[in-house]
């Protein structure tokens, strides 16, 4: 699956992925009373809500992108019903050709890390069958009780060649309350980078592992460190955007082939209608904004890596 | 709810805590038979036996202990049927007068931390009406992205007046990798105390605060040590039983006053009739074991704090 991403970032010449992290608020109201319509103003009508806009989204962007990136908290908010949208989406972006990276954050122990593994990456057993649960490309997982954690995603990862995004330096302002605490001069990011990365050299794709690391664009002097400390690492760099990253700051998340990193934005794409800047589309061609937001994040980040 | 708790730990003498983390192995094969005669080898089948395994369970030892911490990973795995089970089984732990601890150690940032608090712990938001997603009473929280990930959850917690227990110290063997990482001479996990207790001081029930830690039983010595660093923060400890904590370990974690930890175990007691101890039960009456382990377990604890 790495060395899919890596092509897909070749082909499509965009190492971006989009944020599909749906808020009520992002949705346009044509849609949100088409769905109230048929399901009423119900955690029903909320997921199915959300799904049409995302639906909307996917098409006009999957074939500038590599890649999406759902993040399940803004379903599983809505329950049941949210995580229903949350599997049709997956299920949608799949059969578009996208890659798709869980973003859900997990990460516990043994059998139970293996159950979120399993869950999300893999099949599960019922009497002789087994089932994929959620079915993602990549997931997103919090590193804090270490390789007990870890060790059983990897596990999957293996049998299923899919791969694993680990928490490193996160793009949010506390964000160093914990992960800058200097351990004998080094930054506990440091500390898990270097964890990540021989984590990571237990399962090579081609040319990058199949475990990658989170580090924040609005930490870019510690991204340029974290690059170095973790050279075959694929990160995926949030905060681009919205959390007020630009595209001067990225240029230290890649490696010198001009690959090892992809771009998150979120609300700038999926709500980039809402932006003045994108304001005429109105909200009934807000996917039409979305994707001359893409258009316009493709050619940022090009600048940004052609002037370096 | 905090003060719930301590109300219902005083009531049953036993702060115990019985974790619905159910695997498919240690469901009894009648209870498989008949789930997968209605629904077949499905998704379907495997969410309704966990339910109706829980059921029998949780019949058999409501009247005992004050709560459960359904682990939602061991549900999330069967995909979104494995999630309408746990939302099953914590309604009706709620029914049955049982508070619930959701074990999902959820942790992300700003809007997306409020979206997992707002789906586990309050309402959510459709067109003019509120909804309740899964409505646990506490849930599980991973600090390593720092404040802004764990101020989302305490905004809700005061609406809700519910609570939340966050990870300090893991019970599992690598904890220690991050977690015990020295800052300045002192570990991590006391740097990440001293936050659970500042957090905490914000929404104080009766005595104790609504914002409780995680510390593993298998790490006695810590316990000791951050039972000091946070003395009005209930601590939730897993890992007695099957992960090796005994009851002579589990005294200090408790206050003075008997109370200030609740001991959680899984598999020790929903499996319980598959140890040879609880043998003679039988597959079929597996709750009845179930209610036996729980007695053995009050008992053992009860034992350790008078002869301390």
């Amino acid at each position: 699956m790495i060395n899919k991403l890596v092509e897909k970032i070749k082909k499509t010449g965009a190492p971006i992925v989009v944020g599909l992290d749906p808020m009520m608020k992002f949705v346009p109201e044509h849609i949100q009373k088409t769905a109230f319509a048929e399901y009423g103003e119900t955690l029903a009508g909320a997921g199915e809500a959300i799904w049409q806009y995302n639906k909307g989204i996917i098409d006009a962007i999957c074939d500038l992108v590599p890649a999406v990136k759902p993040q399940i908290a803004m379903y599983e908010q809505f329950g049941i019903e949210g995580l229903v949208a949350f599997k049709k989406t997956v299920d949608y972006c799949k059969e578009k050709g996208l890659i798709v990276i869980g973003d859900i954050k997990r990460g516990d122990i043994g059998s139970t890390s293996e159950a979120y593994a399993v869950g999300h990456l893999g099949k599960v057993k019922v009497g002789s069958q087994f089932y994929y649960g959620f079915d993602e490309d990549f997931v997103t997982v919090n590193p804090y009780l270490g390789s007990d954690g870890v060790e059983p995603f990897l596990k999957v990862c293996k049998e299923e060649k899919k791969g694993i995004i680990i928490l490193v330096k996160t793009s949010n302002p506390s964000s160093g309350e914990f992960q800058d605490q200097l351990v004998d001069g080094k930054p506990l990011y440091e500390i898990v980078g270097e964890k990540v990365a021989q984590w990571g050299e237990q399962f090579m794709g081609d040319s990058y592992s199949y475990v990658g690391a989170v580090v924040g664009a609005t930490y870019p002097e510690q991204g340029r460190i974290l690059r170095k400390v973790m050279p075959k690492t694929f990160i995926l760099v949030p905060g681009y955007g919205a959390q007020g990253g630009k595209g001067a700051d990225l240029v230290h998340f890649f490696n010198e082939d001009g690959l090892g990193a992809i771009i998150n934005s979120s609300r700038g794409i999926i709500a980039a209608y809402q932006q003045e800047k994108y304001a005429s589309y109105g909200a009934l061609n807000y996917a039409d904004a979305s994707r001359a937001a893409v258009i316009d994040m493709k050619e940022d980040i090009a600048q940004a890596l052609a002037s370096r």
